[in-house]
């Protein structure tokens, strides 16, 4: 596929939703068409299942369901806005991929990793990011910045984010060509920066 | 568990409704505590799934998306009904569970049935029926029968549900000690009859 995929990953309040919007416009001041997208509800059917994933309502959801939901909400994600996109030779960025699948299910919940990569792949069908940003910073600093956010996913406890957070870790360990770890202490636009420093040469 | 899980399968028209309501009030005319209960939408979240699956508002549905949606589903639906009602030692009959998974997204639609097998068996953590029953009828008769009703998965063709029902008959071969076939040609009374001389003796 003539695009490229860019995905950026963390747990909650790591900064990923303001970089999404600075890389946007950065690549789009130099000329490129930028997709930016995210996960869950980045496709129109995927939406619907956001609201039934984040929203309150059901209580504990069953983890097994909640890992499944987010499968197929990145399985409609791919179908509908992913790929066509890199078939129409744009930089996609996505805020959330395959990763959120193994780091949340599997870090947080203590769901089985290899089911869930295998159920993730099935889900995107061999489509794999060309490269991840992880922003990694403290758990106390992300939950400080969450600070007065209430949907169901950030009254998490700490230790859930510090399971979650080991998971990026272990990938950043065994993918370092594509899973690359970016200081996020650093203000928005020193991240930026950096990324950009990787992204730069590839984009010619 | 104290409780009988009991389900059936089948292609859509063939019964499976009707039956479900007549073993019902069987069973509790005998003194037993039933659930009936179905696929998909059988628990509070899956009312919602099955809404989004079953209306036509998407088009043509992603088959991984498809398949991803209808395992949460049915990861809701253990979690939440299946399970507790089996713990108070019910008789739990639910109409489509994991073979409808297997035999519709892998018969219908082509998808791996390794894969869905995989799935599936992450959805419902283990729990399997204590016994199937597949009403088995032609494919001709069972869409003749579904004359004017018009949901998206009754619109496909008859092609479709001739992969589907050759899973089945797969799975009958396979495993016949849970998955008995039941001709599903004859008056929905004397399919009661045949299902009741199987239920019988396992009911004391």
């Amino acid at each position: 596929m003539a695009g490229m995929f860019i995905t950026l990953e963390g747990i909650d309040g790591s900064g990923k939703t303001t970089l999404l919007q600075l890389m946007t416009d950065h690549l789009q001041a130099l000329g490129h068409t930028v997709l930016p997208t995210r996960e869950p509800g980045g496709s129109m059917a995927g939406a619907r299942l956001r609201a039934l994933l984040l929203e309150s309502v059901f209580g504990t959801v069953d983890d097994r369901a909640e890992a499944l939901l987010y499968a197929a909400d990145r399985a409609f994600h791919v179908a509908e806005v992913i790929r066509p996109a890199l078939q129409r030779g744009e930089i996609v960025i996505s805020d959330r991929y395959i990763d959120s699948g193994l780091a949340y299910q599997g870090g947080g919940r203590g769901l089985s990793l290899e089911m869930l990569l295998q159920i993730n792949s099935f889900a995107v069908n061999g489509l794999m990011p060309d490269i991840t940003f992880w922003l990694d910073l403290p758990v106390e600093t992300a939950l400080a910045r969450l600070c007065g956010e209430r949907d169901r996913l950030e009254q998490e406890n700490i230790d859930f984010f510090r399971r979650t957070a080991a998971v990026y870790q272990q990938l950043a360990m065994t993918q370092p060509q594509r899973f690359l770890r970016i200081d996020a202490v650093q203000a928005p636009q020193m991240v930026l920066m950096e990324i950009m420093r990787v992204l730069g040469p590839r984009l010619g």
